[in-house]
């Protein structure tokens, strides 16, 4: 995959460029290509924004940087921006970008788009309902999430299977050494050696934080016969 | 106020240190504290993960290490760690963080957590529906949002409060130079020079994207009279 990022940042991002995201890169087993829309200004101070039509404080990033930036590029694929008013990203859509061959990213900075730039993207996405002083963030966070489910990205510390919201339940608790930890112990059918028991509690854990933590995702979620039974059993043990 | 952040890639952490949150850590408006939990095992080969009790594929994020870090601070402030089950950050968090002294975070790493390192927080965060290879994409995101809202860190390049979420709005579409791109022109108010009427139109323009694309926003949202008024013009248009 390819993924190009048209920024005034390019220096912004390192986070992609290390460790296993940053391997996979080493690796070609994806292209990361930073493009600075500065350098498509025409003016002499390389002025990206302009004062917004109708006044009001602040800068507005124009559209003509961005728009030759991305007519720069010999192929573009999807080109996604974030913007409040998009769909909110989420796992579903990181697998859905993650079979494409080529993504192209803007990012904004501080300040807000010509609405007009909106116009150049094939789809606008949400992060969620806070503000950041950029783009950059967002972008990096759902590149992550994409890239990390290119085969071969991961290698064979995770499946990204076995995770939360890809199978539609949070994940059930880990624990590892030590056993005690200041009188905290690992729940003992961990240790038991009973590999039927340890998968039937650790599916009725998931079961469980779901249900407490995120009641919202078993409303899309099937519940199969032994799990509508946990869920019996989780209630009833809410309840005492 | 004073960030400290627990990790493992410390060189992450790069885009903190650029643009107006750089500026700001440099003016010493806020601090950035990097500690890599690594130096805090004690182990010859300095392994911070074992494999999980009960089995399976993977790796676990040891508590000993992490619990040595925070031992190590003088002060941590609020101990936050990003979690599925956590509740969702927001706008609202970030104002509530902004006012606090100092904050640490706490980023895993591809693999999940002991579930006894949770214990250590002070509180639980999710940043949305999707995984990621790491906690520092979404620790700097919350970091962004929070450091932003400290006053002097914008400057005067962008009001805090004019923004999508703050207000409980959408932003309205801003517009800037050229007035014609490509046939796409500008919304003849915003030339006209009635600030009057710009005003209104700005205000209902906000009011319409937020009708149109987070109708949930609406549901919390207190429509004065003239915003009702407003909504009303908005449904008959749409009807049209």
């Amino acid at each position: 995959m390819k993924i190009n990022i048209l920024t005034l940042f390019p220096d912004m991002f390192t986070p992609l460029k290390t460790s296993m995201l940053g391997r996979g890169l080493e690796d070609g087993k994806w292209e990361l290509n930073l493009v600075n829309f500065r350098k498509f200004t025409t003016d002499v101070h390389h002025h990206v924004d302009d004062s917004p039509y109708g006044g009001g404080a602040g800068m507005v990033l124009q559209v003509m940087p961005i728009k030759k930036a991305l007519d720069s590029l010999p192929s573009k694929g999807k080109v996604i921006i974030t913007a409040p008013q998009g769909a909110t990203f989420n796992q579903k859509k990181a697998q859905e970008w993650s079979k494409e061959k080529e993504l192209t990213f803007i990012c904004g900075h501080y300040e807000g788009f010509d609405q007009r730039v909106y116009d150049l993207a094939d789809e606008a996405v949400s992060i969620g309902d806070y503000v950041l002083t950029g783009g950059e963030l967002p972008t990096m966070s759902m590149i992550d999430a994409t890239v990390r489910l290119i085969p071969g990205i991961l290698g064979n510390t995770v499946s990204p299977v076995e995770e939360s919201f890809s199978h539609g339940l949070l994940e059930y608790p880990q624990y590892t050494r030590p056993e005690d930890f200041e009188g905290k112990k690992v729940p003992e059918i961990l240790t038991s050696g009973n590999h039927q028991k340890i998968d039937r509690w650790r599916h009725k854990e998931a079961l469980k934080a779901t249900y407490l933590y995120r009641p919202d995702m078993l409303k899309n979620y099937n519940l199969n016969t032994e799990e509508k039974k946990m869920l019996e059993e989780i209630k009833s043990e809410e309840d005492k």
